[in-house]
């Protein structure tokens, strides 16, 4: 992951640089038991690139920072390194650079660069009351699986993988920005949490309409297996499959990749079949 | 430090960002106890940026991941921050974003970009038979800040703070570009092991006169209170000033804020006054 040089020279041809820094600390962010080093590597990538994608940007490269304990197999590092690469291949982007350190326990900061292509960025405060909410991407599989993984079970395996090694649709991001959309986010922290982010950077309230939500046969499917979770749970309150939500005029002739899943007005909060969200917590970072 | 979106966009005005990404792993490149959270950071911002320089280029922003335990003090956190947006001002950048997490210690990620303002990046492969070796900036300093500081004593004071907070030159970058170097490194891991890079990556042999090193008087001070220890071991071996070594063509007209040390010859290694440098070893990254 070298690059033999003080820094790396990247190309940023509309004259301006999307960047954004993430950190993974083991057992916090992952498990080294659930999870191979390979799937570490591409989830830390999906998930850094998910956020250029959020901006309506394409990702164009990654700088890697691995700390770890000095008797950590070389050939973890190369099979994280490898899953990287490969979920970067997915999204045009490449890795560019890195360092490394001794630490007690593994942590990975990725700094993920994109392009903006000319575009103006979509940033969370654009949200305007009578926009369309909508989303693109499964939402709720990977706080499923880690339900399961955390229950001991391994079926349904979709779900499992996807809580393992998400697989963002990074096109919807440039996608969105050109449909004209006016606020966007990455579903990191689950549904509710990242659209209240919306709401208060836009100065609006936003509805969701649960019937609305899509709940795909395998969520359903791992909700019975675990006896009473409601899907909806994992969709609202789950995050890091990376969706992306976004808000869009109510003229928008969306396309096939975006689902209509709500509205935005005049107001503030996050209201879900007419009741505010507050009792929905996701991910806590600290 | 967020940036209350999901990535910042910065300018990239030549068309190309430069980018370096640095870990700080506590007890290991910094202790709480011998340097205040406002060091901690500014050497963290100092050393990455250095980084940028020794491209030629000119750092613009930073973006910085902080996973520290739970307890940290709220105070330490803002100190360390005031210290790196302090190290960004001394160099024109901004911190523009970052992420933090939980971890059992704490960890410092510093990904920093650069502008090359139009100018070719000076790599560590162009240095030719026949150039100077010249450097800008002061050398081993922070290396006798660190024995004083193991030694229990905080005198000369000048080299105690260098080693806690290093405070590279970071014009002479593209100053040097300016000048037509032909290669560029900062000084992290001593000056014979960085030299050593310049050597192996140009194919050339790099002879550097001890005579010609500038050893100052404060370094003299320190080797004395010190006993036995002889200052161009720090210069040699010792790195973290982030001085600036580089290869000119020898017609170079160069500026008073470089000092010619050496020159560049067919062959390949270190020499130092004709003997070869392996017995000298820097900073272990492991």
């Amino acid at each position: 992951m070298g690059i033999g040089d003080d820094a790396a020279v990247l190309p940023a041809p509309d004259g301006r640089v999307v960047a954004s820094t993430d950190l993974l600390v083991e057992d916090r962010h992952f498990r080294r038991e659930w999870s191979s080093a390979r799937e570490i590597g591409g989830k830390a990538a999906a998930q850094n690139m998910a956020d250029i994608a959020a901006m309506g940007a394409v990702p164009t490269a990654l700088l890697v920072g691995l700390a770890a304990p000095g008797d950590l197999p070389v050939a973890w590092a190369l099979d994280m390194a490898a899953g990287m690469a490969e979920e970067c291949a997915r999204a045009g982007a490449t890795v560019a650079g890195g360092d490394l350190s001794g630490a007690p326990l593994i942590m990975l900061t990725v700094t993920a660069l994109g392009n903006l292509a000319g575009r103006a960025p979509v940033t969370r405060s654009g949200a305007r009351p009578g926009d369309l909410v909508a989303v693109s991407g499964v939402l709720g599989h990977s706080a499923a699986g880690l339900a399961l993984l955390r229950a001991g079970l391994s079926e349904p395996a979709g779900l499992v993988a996807a809580h393992r090694w998400p697989h963002p649709d990074y096109a919807a991001g440039p996608s969105a920005a050109r449909l004209g959309a006016t606020s966007m986010i990455d579903v990191s922290d689950g549904l509710a949490q990242d659209l209240g982010h919306l709401a208060e950077q836009s100065g609006v309230r936003i509805d969701v309409g649960s019937a609305q939500l899509p709940v795909s046969n395998t969520l359903r499917a791992a909700a019975d297996a675990l006896g009473k979770q409601d899907p909806l749970d994992w969709i609202l309150a789950g995050g890091e499959d990376h969706a992306l939500v976004a808000t869009f005029p109510p003229v928008t002739a969306l396309t096939g990749r975006w689902t209509v899943v709500g509205h935005v007005s005049d107001g503030q909060g996050v209201w879900v079949d007419l009741q505010r969200s507050e009792r929905l917590s996701g991910w806590n970072h600290f």
